[in-house]
């Protein structure tokens, strides 16, 4: 499940469509800000690592907030590598530890029906699961 | 019950301890990286600013991450006011509408028990309501 | 807020249509078994009363699921009283103390799309504020 | 993972204290109303049954509440069967798709700390997944 399928063929997306959406995430300002980097993407399964440094809230731990962000950042790339365009209704998050370092978010569709779709996302340090995130999107037809 | 209450004396903090908490909040990495400016904050409640710029994603919008940011560091700010520390253990959010410009994030108390608390965040753009928070905490003895 | 509108026009139903819908939602399997009572209704509104006698968990407090269900069913009231229908996506119950006798939960739309909403519904014994949810529902067609 | 546990000896617990704490849960007030049966379950883990017959909605599909109390009852079980007393704080549950007839709820822990913990709940039908659902419990000291 955690294979690298980056240079497979999306369902309806070439692989240049594919590469250029991945790109735009990459690309955008957020991500450049935190520095979130897309490991592995396909449809319905994206991982993302960011570097906590930089990010720390008073504590110096990982500030709620990008922690949140980098899951989130996965749900929004998994559920956008298909021909069907997902934008976020809710999320929830629960935290389990105080994080540092570097983390990795592992999205992945745990839901789907006609007009939305329901993903997991994990946010670990190395072995360690430090927080437990899920999103809902809705469908929009992109073409 | 958005009145300025700044110079209040914190029950049980000295006005001098309750502005080096808030510029501990301020000068937080993430809260300078994101740009969050605390504008107003007592116990129970807290109003933080951002610009979206530079925070956008792929489609130029405020990124989920940044909208929960913001609503997370106000929530953050907002209990930890007391002597009574506390850590986030979950939070949620729920888009209203797509988000750009300059938000405001106002965080109330909406209930507490002896260990924990229950914090309700709007995030808005003017009048606009863009987001609807809701954080909960645990206390931890700070003192 | 809180004034009986009962008798007030829908927007787009009569009366009878207004009324015919709440009896539909009363007489529902789960709201005859739980024994929740629409006490009052609108678009956008709704509160309903429960007795949490007979649905006790093991601790002798309300079962956290008759909770979420008496805000659940508030929530379902309120955004079904209108000319199009809605579905729950999603919905998130924080719970601020252990609950007994008889409840009463109001729902409230807080936010609205072309295609969901968002409701918030707090639940009371008396004066005091035992829950709070928030449940987001897509929008159908009705008619 | 899913294999029958039930007369293994909890930690800490003798066979009886654990056969007895299952009963309580059986035999409370709501899961009587209800008709929830516990089918397996050991510290972390629960596996719950009921009917959708007499808890239907106005769509004579599952009430939202009904698919929430039969995830809340596993989720409660299966994080008090060890030493350490578990109360909810805060849950959340997202629709996959309209449900009846039988349905299993499977909760497993996801995660723990010294005062808290995270519990996942997916409510099936045969083997379709009709809702998920994510619980977070505080932990008080019982003895």
């Amino acid at each position: 499940m955690t294979d690298n399928h980056n240079d497979s063929i999306l369902p309806g997306l070439t692989p240049e469509e594919q590469q250029a959406r991945i790109s735009l995430f990459n690309e955008a300002e957020f991500a450049r800000l935190l520095g979130m980097e897309i490991v592995e993407a396909r449809p319905g399964y994206a991982k993302v690592v960011m570097d906590v440094t930089g990010k720390r809230n008073q504590r110096m731990h990982a500030h709620g907030g990008a922690l949140f962000s980098l899951a989130d950042h996965a749900f929004g790339v998994a559920a956008n590598l298909g021909l069907v365009e997902e934008v976020a209704l809710s999320a929830r998050i629960s935290y389990l530890s105080p994080a540092e370092g570097l983390l990795t978010a592992v999205a992945q569709c745990v839901g789907e029906t006609g007009f939305c779709s329901t993903y997991r996302v994990h946010v670990f340090r190395g072995e360690s699961l430090v927080a437990t995130f899920e999103g809902q999107g809705i469908k929009n037809p992109r073409r």
